[in-house]
């Protein structure tokens, strides 16, 4: 059902077009984050469609715990329950399994755990992944893999990359058999698969040989900016992209800065997905072409100026830095709704540049003036 | 510089426009409560253009403690700090420093009293009440009165309400001459003197009188909804109404419930403020024509019903009682917002319904019509 449309590559970056049942995404793309149906801070899907976003992520594992995925299916499923029509990528549930669940044991048949909210015990596998994921209907299903740590030692990554493998092979054949069932919510979720393999080339490059054979709608880089330095991420990017699909969304998952992204797109990524731009805006850390501005400084006590002279967001058209520095020292959740939408839109609006950019062929030289711009400090 | 204009009587309940320099409040009207220049629950000025707010409420007290009202002056005043081109009521600062602030002293002069934000030494008293709120700008200053309760012995009240005349007196002059001056920021700056006295009919119409005489631009009925009962408020409604003037706006300050407003309205009264909307929409509990729902019971959790059917407010035509539900159990921001947006419509419809009624002349059966519904309970 999905049709991933090259429209132009500039480099290695590229720009396309993805078509799925639920609309078509133009990439590079950055996918908003909206771990429960909900993007924190207070931002609803309505507010989603006017500041520019693609595409909405959901978090499996919280979703299952809460309101329940069986609730959510009653519901229609996760796009008529949160009302929104556009596309929806939900994780696997793995990462937040492996990073804020207790008591974890990971065995052949997945991954035992105790929930956060009331603590009762829950087994998640590579089916259980999927079935949730069938109930919430997402747009994008993503493959139940372990997510080891970028420190973590050679061997025991590669015992961890050759499960992730054999999980992904039980992802494909759950999926294609939920897909078919009557009753599904959404008969063409699509699945993508996910790259491991820790800062190791060589297990890196092996398994997304090993992943790429099965077929599947886009692939994901997973278990990267999760401790390495920013230099070893941009490495693993070179070392592998070029082993995914030319053909197929190329997804870098949990990443990262503005510029992290520029240098993403730059070496042939097309999705991003990252919590920065909500969770900093929820503590008055804002982007703007100049490097980011914390609004707690005593500097903004009487600055009338935007966040960002010249943004279109719905906080920089009619509020005032001052303004927004006084709710977030009130504490008034206005204040961090409002830093959120400008991140928001900051990150989808970069990435809508970057677009351009590529499109009309001139990629590095707006990368370099990105980069420079953010590294100068705010001006005046 | 403001103009009060009758324009129908039905019973004792009167509809009207109130003109002044920021334009036209028809009334009854609800004042929507933006305690430190925000509504809680995340509600931006933008968000009470939508929900038809004609007025809106800061707090004296919260504005002078932080940011400052000097601050908010050197911004240009309330109105531009916050964005928000139609009128502003601020309180006096007096039922803050009566309830919330430590270690008060009440003097001739004013009060002493510790900020509950940093504990420094304020001193308040009607000079400093209409500086502060001269410096925000707001386009109606309440006097600064004392509040005391409901309950309070008679010798109290008796000496209490004769000190609140005399800081009405230094009210009026200080405001005068604040208005006079050549940097205020509202030269037109209204004020209204507020009626006391417990619930001793007596003092409230003796003090009734009296402050009718300083010819101020309206009339607030305080000290109400801080303990007593129902019909004791609606008593004294019944005593002091008829003693204020026909012609200016009457204003029943912190009141209260739907059934409070509509009883107040029946008794002549046109201005009313409470922060019931907000502060239960933070909690889930939501206003509805057959009564208010709890959307943490579990009966909502496959509802896909919104709030109320048929209502036109941003949470109603787009979300589910279920998804809201779920936000608030997941204690997202944004089920406070929609409850918030919700509960704030409902109020400003009521009094626009109201209003409609009043000026058609059926307000007895329209009243009546909406209080048997608010006592039926949920439908369905």
């Amino acid at each position: 059902m999905a049709q991933y449309r090259l429209i132009k590559t500039d480099g290695l970056a590229k720009s396309a077009e993805f078509t799925t049942v639920h609309g078509t995404v133009q990439t590079p793309v950055f996918m908003n984050v909206g771990t429960v149906g909900a993007i924190k801070g207070a931002v609803s899907t309505e507010d989603l469609e006017r500041i520019g976003t693609q595409i909405e992520l959901s978090n499996t594992y919280h979703l299952h715990v809460r309101p329940g995925d069986e609730v959510v299916k009653k519901m229609g499923g996760l796009h008529r329950f949160m009302s929104w029509d556009r596309p929806i990528l939900t994780d696997s549930g793995g990462f937040q399994v492996f990073s804020l669940a207790d008591l974890r044991k990971i065995k052949e048949e997945g991954v035992t755990f105790h929930s956060h909210i009331d603590g009762r015990l829950i087994f998640m596998g590579p089916e259980e992944s999927m079935t949730i994921q069938s109930n919430l209907g997402s747009t994008i299903a993503m493959a139940f893999d372990e997510c080891p740590p970028s420190t973590a030692e050679r061997s025991y990554v590669d015992q961890s990359v050759a499960r992730t493998s054999r999980w992904l092979v039980r992802c494909k054949n759950r999926m294609n058999e939920l897909n078919s069932r009557e009753d599904t919510v959404n008969p063409h979720q699509l699945l993508f698969g996910i790259n491991q393999g820790a800062i190791y080339p060589d297990i890196r490059i092996s398994h997304a040989k090993e992943i790429t054979e099965l077929d599947l709608d886009g692939y994901a880089i997973g278990g990267l900016a999760v401790g390495e330095t920013h230099e070893q991420m941009y490495d693993i990017l070179d070392h592998v992209v070029p082993y995914l699909p030319q053909d197929k969304p190329t997804y870098l998952m949990g990443v990262g800065t503005p510029a992290n992204i520029l240098e993403g797109i730059d070496r042939g990524v097309d999705f991003f997905d990252c919590v920065y731009p909500s969770r900093n805006g929820r503590h008055g850390h804002v982007y703007t072409k100049y490097g980011h501005l914390n609004l707690f400084n005593a500097k903004y006590e009487l600055d009338s100026r935007p966040i960002e002279e010249g943004c279109g967001c719905p906080a920089c058209t009619r509020y005032s830095r001052a303004y927004i520095r006084h709710l977030m020292k009130a504490k008034e959740m206005l204040g961090m709704r409002l830093c959120t939408l400008h991140n928001l839109y900051f990150y989808n609006n970069l990435v809508a540049d970057a677009r351009e950019a590529i499109r009309e062929g001139r990629y590095k030289a707006f990368k370099k003036m990105k980069l420079e711009g953010f590294a100068a400090g705010e001006q005046g």
